[in-house]
């Protein structure tokens, strides 16, 4: 993958940390996933090591876990 | 401020955010302080919001917790 990937899941935290990542690497190189309703993508977010919302997933595959917004479980619900 | 400022104690999680930071960003676009060595802005990062590290605080304020490395209150020991 070349660009990295925000998964997140509508909440307040994830909206305001979303801004901030577009902000600082720019929207062209980032793709925004919302797991709450593309639900499809949760198996391939979990396998990324996405444990928490808002999550960025880089390039390198590395996943980095952004201000505490929902656990993966309460996304599954 | 124009910057971000990466705040980090040395540990291997802040290394490796770092890193990916570094990457994402650019490191001309961030300072990186290790406040578990430069004590001195132990409190200048809390003031910012930072209530563990690594955390990087963004040109508007906003404070972007990044996977729990060490609380505030171990790096102040």
């Amino acid at each position: 993958m070349s660009k990295s990937i925000f998964y997140h899941a509508g909440c307040s935290v994830c909206v305001s940390a979303e801004q901030d990542i577009i902000n600082l690497i720019g929207s062209n190189n980032v793709e925004i996933v919302n797991i709450g309703e593309n639900r499809t993508r949760i198996q391939e977010a979990e396998k990324a090591g996405v444990e928490s919302v808002p999550a960025l997933v880089t390039p390198n595959g590395n996943t980095l876990h952004i201000n505490f917004g929902a656990s993966m479980a309460d996304v599954k619900g």
